[in-house]
């Protein structure tokens, strides 16, 4: 079974917003009754606007995407004006379509008064991209795509994408934007050949993300693990035990969001490496038992840690399950038993249902049929969204050989800028080989 | 108004939690009728435990808080086992209080023998008040209680707390202490007299937080609030406008929990500070309206940013409020127009329910008599929870002379996590002091 969240809207436009503002003007209603199409917005009588997929724009919608020079500040498009700035009953007193017909060349507008004065004039490509992909299409940059994620099992899995170091450390644009496109794609990607560096995988973190740091944590900008403690920090990682998939640090407040792994000594045969895909395993949940997926969306649980030497607590509640309120798309898995995840004192029956969730959960983040396995060897760096996939090793012997793995955090958007960064780099560079 | 969480149970016990656990006894019901209570827990027919409020503990509640040798590593506390390692139907055989009167000196327990075999005994005391009051009863430490919440006006806040730079740099944990509790219960302090050294920001955050390094931003490890851009990248906080309340960075993923704020120049009288309890705010929009409170927790809006230089973006999908799960306590404020908080296409009546929403919380987050004003004065370093304090500023004229602000941000655990560590070593003195 595989699961891809492909989007079913039409290739997304590049075409910057482009918006005049002109307040103060006196306007009346250009349009009475009837119906005039700019292709694909409408405004019906009353100056009543619907976007191509039949939505009612409603005026504060429309007003909030003014990037006139009344509205917001030109270069950075960042607003002037607080929400009780405007009319609480701000209305529309007129709106027109242009060009009226398909014949034109100029970008078509759709310009709209509001009963404050206010005249805005609005590319109307933009409003139906952002209207139907809300999360593809920004104001203060117009293309805010992600890549599609693509969850996968160990059918769908195995191959985990490789990238070499060589390649990623020239920094080039076309690189940068393959690696986050992985990571954003597939949630995780292994890089090859990188040197074993006391600290490099700090430092490669920072060349990939673009922050001058990486996310600090109680044991340090890295962490060491080897087959006993880190730094007198106690953890069950830090032995040569087999462990379980989990994700790191779900007791802090905010959780990691990408892990970086590097292999500086691998002389072990064991150990071998699983990942699993957690958004998979809670997509099987919401198929399988609604009434399960939901529970654990809607429990804060507790996760906790005692900071390795029992000096503090790092404390954090927070759900097993975490989706995007208007999509349903998880953003987000916690599962680490060795951290917690207890349950308040819920009433019987919301307990039972709690338990059987946790328990199924558990089974599908277990199952063989989810787990994609692999030897990491010395070089290998291993980049992964700690937010959606669970890591895990089998057991070691340590008197095989010595082995070494030193780890580093960086946030979620560390990622998701990076990709941004390169994909407009190039989009720049393009636009500039095609003006020359 | 102001409000206060104060917690209606009783004072919380220190004790630790005891637990033994005998794995594959061979456990008969000691229990067949009758109700037998160990002080605030009982046990009815069939097994069934209830604690001192009347709630019944689930098996599998009871289970997953013991502590023996079998069920957790003993040093750390941390889980061996999965969920799926219980049976579906755990249940309990017998459950026995002891001491049965109350004339025991010994810690009263709760044994409890499960369908699986193994039989826990669990510290009473720790049991009921972990049930009553999970915010504040923990497994892996016990004592995690954080200080109550304390929410301000401009009536009960005009007095921001204040400590001395010497008093906090001596790193003494009765200092770290205070300094932790005024910024979990009012948001804020002010700690006055801090050298003016570029930079000294970030390292009076590392010593405040125990963490080796500040949270990453795109501007570095600080940034600089002066009357220009910093370091060519642009936002409307480098000028000399006023600027309205507001949190810091809405549109990072995750949001960044403190902000350390160092005056190391003003020579301008205008430009006064002004701070929001925006947990007030919310608590007041909540009481007038709760529907307006419930759109904004349940709307999730769209942050952006463009790095400063339209070189990247910054898009984080978030609402305005968030609330506890459990509790319904607010957690977290987001509010920045010039960062957004787009709005998606709703329908018409839910965007309805928004705007109004959002123009009402941004009338209360602008409303004089929720603003407490003050000058900040060369040498102060103002500590707030970004995730509740607005923060903004009067105009100023930088003809007066030179302003110069450096900040920097920590994650939200890192205070929490020194809060404790301060107590927990305060604790320890006191426990060896008795021992003497």
């Amino acid at each position: 079974m595989s699961f891809s969240c492909e989007r079913r809207d039409k290739p997304f436009r590049t075409s910057s917003r482009t918006s005049l503002s002109l307040t103060m003007w006196s306007v009346k209603s250009t349009v009475r009754a009837g119906r005039f199409a700019c292709r694909q917005i409408s405004v019906e009588a009353g100056n009543v606007v619907f976007g191509r997929s039949g939505k009612q724009f409603h005026p504060m919608w429309l007003r909030e995407r003014c990037v006139g020079p009344a509205s917001v500040q030109q270069e950075t498009l960042q607003a002037f004006r607080q929400p009780h700035d405007f009319p609480a009953d701000l209305g529309i007193v007129s709106a027109q379509v242009s060009p009226l017909s398909d014949s034109g060349v100029a970008p078509r507008t759709l310009t709209v008064g509001f009963t404050d004065g206010h005249v805005s004039v609005f590319d109307a490509d933009a409003l139906n991209n952002e209207a139907d992909d809300f999360a593809a299409c920004g104001i203060q940059q117009s293309d805010i795509k992600c890549p599609d994620v693509f969850m996968w099992d160990k059918s769908t899995g195995s191959d985990v994408p490789r990238l070499s170091y060589l390649d990623v450390a020239s920094g080039q644009p076309e690189v940068l934007l393959k690696l986050t496109t992985h990571l954003l794609r597939y949630g995780h990607v292994i890089v090859e050949g990188v040197p074993s560096r006391d600290g490099e995988v700090a430092a490669f973190a920072r060349v990939v993300s673009g922050y001058p740091s990486v996310r600090p944590t109680n044991w340090g900008p890295v962490f060491n693990v080897r087959s006993y403690p880190d730094a007198a920090l106690k953890d069950l990682s830090y032995t040569a035990e087999k462990l379980s998939p989990h994700v790191d640090n779900p007791y802090r407040n905010p959780n990691p969001g990408f892990q970086f792994l590097h292999v500086l000594e691998n002389e072990c045969a064991s150990g071998e490496s699983l990942a699993v895909d957690g958004f998979m395993a809670a997509e099987q949940l919401r198929l399988e038992s609604p009434a399960f997926f939901k529970t654990l969306c809607q429990t804060d649980v507790r996760w906790e840690n005692d900071g390795g030497d029992r000096s503090t607590a790092l404390i954090h509640f927070a759900p097993m399950l975490e989706v995007d309120k208007s999509t349903g798309k998880l953003t987000q898995i916690r599962y680490s038993p060795k951290s917690g995840g207890y349950c308040p004192a819920l009433s019987m029956e919301e307990a039972d249902t709690f338990f059987q969730a946790r328990r199924r959960f558990a089974e599908l983040l277990h199952a063989e049929s989810n787990t994609v396995r692999f030897q990491m060897v010395k070089g290998d760096l291993w980049i992964f969204n700690n937010l959606r996939l669970l890591h895990g090793r089998g057991e070691f012997n340590p008197n095989e050989g010595f082995r070494h793995l030193q780890g580093s955090y960086v946030d979620a958007d560390a990622v998701t800028s990076a990709f941004f960064r390169a994909k407009y780099a190039l989009k720049a560079s393009s636009d500039s080989d095609s003006d020359a």
